[in-house]
């Protein structure tokens, strides 16, 4: 049975969202205030220790299973010259991720976790949505649903990401929806667009805002109309692991931006998220801010397909290792306090 | 024997550091350009990947033997309550590395680095450098043999580390006399000093460099009078890295002034040498800016002991592993020039 059947069971969903276990939370930070080094000396990886263990709900939190889900869809607004790219490479990348030959086939790997490729439908693109809603609510539902699927509740940490020509375009707009600006303010160069490109791919956004000024505002429309398959499947896959309390690490501006909805109705849906890296893709970083996320890598990377989120898992390895593994001062015999 | 007997033999090692193999680095970035990703699309992952490359001498540069390498010392000038910590601390957080129950045997060991914990006559500081040189020409030759003695040629990588309670105000002392300023300019809380200690520790780098205002201003004269036994093997460790062609990984503000005297002698001396990241301590983010290093993390740590450069090899390892298993555009049949 789908996850989300009908439209109410989406927004049943996000407005029940369920809090971190505040009690493991608190536990973790007395332990870390325990461990021998001056408290607050680790920094983030301390944050990451107690945010695993409120959504884990354990004080010692683990991550023994890992899950990176890469969700890839295509967009009828390619058809505006939108991007460096050919729709076609959406599926040729897919069969690299099959195959074993991507970058997130190498940093899931080195990140210990394992791979989930989700292919919506690469044959049906989404509507041209400067003329229509990207999507039935049927359509959209389905690819809800299909995020849904990949979190399971045995999960220790979900990474997700994306692979779709096109779908910064969408991204862009959904930013602008979500949280004001138009095309100019959120469209960037994607994997390449030169200037006259990035100008048409602004322009573009204006158009499918305009399409849609008058539609009704909710979460929902905004996904169906302004997003893709793939991009409703990255917020199907956030909420359902929200309520299995599934910590989940997100990827890029796209990532991010299939969250941007979701967070103008209940700005708490990112609780349970930690923004993996900051991307070269110049919206992001104001994405982030308004979603009041603070980036654990700034590497520069703009590949997408969730491999800045396999990146960081890395950062959750750290941080787990010294937190579990660690003496106490009591343990070590050092002078308390320190 | 020991690597440095003598003054001139430490000069004569900074004044001959070989290049990388540039071959090698041409031949990763080519490999880059060939993967299957959009050019340039993993950010910083496609430089520390051909840095390596050119120092391993190697197209697909490896990491099977990394090891993460810890001094410890104590320094004289803690007499003058420059530090938050007993001196005894030193030794203790010795004994828990050496139990395996510190930050950095946690960290290590997630980053498959093996380690090293080089304690320095603990139970003789240095001398009070507001007073006199630091240490002795044989001590400081001794310390920097230290340092050496860690690096062995089958070594990938080497990421160094310190621990040494009163050595942030040697460090501050070593930036204030390579790139000019006051104590203020250059001492931080450390691991967690209270205003009034903070201004009486940027009082004492402002003693220490008038007592060694007219000497010498070489790079062995500056480490032997303001630094102190890690400070010297770190920068021993450092220059014979580059010796043996085995690139390093830095850690935070002491270890990054262990190499400044180096670096205003011979700014090649940072070429083998990533900045593993910023730790929270103010003078860490101007000195890397003056040595020219970009760091791979912004974590707000601030913990030493090696452990900001130890969770920089995981940014490493990420960046190999994509470089040697990803796919290029022929083997993968994806449409060139993604």
């Amino acid at each position: 049975m789908s996850r989300f059947p009908s439209v109410a069971a989406f927004e049943a969903a996000l407005s029940e969202l369920p809090g971190a276990n505040t009690q493991a939370a608190a536990a973790a930070a007395a332990r870390q205030m325990e461990l021998t080094k001056p408290p607050g000396s680790l920094g983030r990886l301390e944050e990451i220790a107690v945010f695993m263990a409120g959504w884990q709900g354990q004080a010692v939190p683990v991550l023994e299973r890992g899950r990176a889900a890469i969700f890839a869809g295509n967009h009828g607004c390619v058809v505006h010259g939108v991007s460096a790219f050919p729709a076609s490479v959406t599926a040729a990348m897919v069969d690299n991720y099959q195959a074993g030959g991507a970058a997130i086939n190498a940093l899931a790997g080195v990140a210990g976790l394992d791979l989930k490729i989700v292919a919506l439908q690469l044959d049906r693109p989404t509507a041209d949505f400067t003329l229509a809603p990207a999507m039935t609510e049927q359509e959209c539902l389905a690819a809800l649903s299909a995020g849904a699927e990949v979190v399971t509740p045995d999960l220790h940490l979900l990474s997700v990401g994306e692979m779709g020509i096109g779908n910064t375009t969408a991204a862009a707009a959904l930013c602008a929806r979500s949280f004001g600006g138009d095309g100019a303010a959120w469209a960037g160069p994607g994997t390449g667009l030169d200037t006259a490109g990035l100008q048409r791919k602004a322009r573009v956004v204006d158009q499918a805002l305009a399409c849609h000024a008058e539609a009704p505002r909710g979460a929902f429309e905004t996904l169906r109309r302004l997003g893709g398959r793939e991009i409703a499947a990255i917020a199907g896959a956030v909420l359902e692991a929200r309520r299995l309390n599934v910590p989940v690490v997100l990827d890029g501006f796209i990532t991010c931006a299939a969250v941007a909805p979701l967070f103008t109705a209940a700005p708490a849906i990112v609780d349970h998220c930690l923004a993996g890296h900051v991307s070269a893709e110049p919206g992001h970083a104001r994405l982030l801010e308004r979603l009041g996320l603070a980036p654990l890598l700034q590497l520069g990377m703009r590949l997408g397909e969730g491999s800045g989120a396999a990146v960081a898992v890395l950062l959750v390895r750290a941080a787990l290792a010294a937190h579990a593994q660690m003496a106490t001062f009591a343990q070590a015999g050092v002078a308390d306090g320190l």
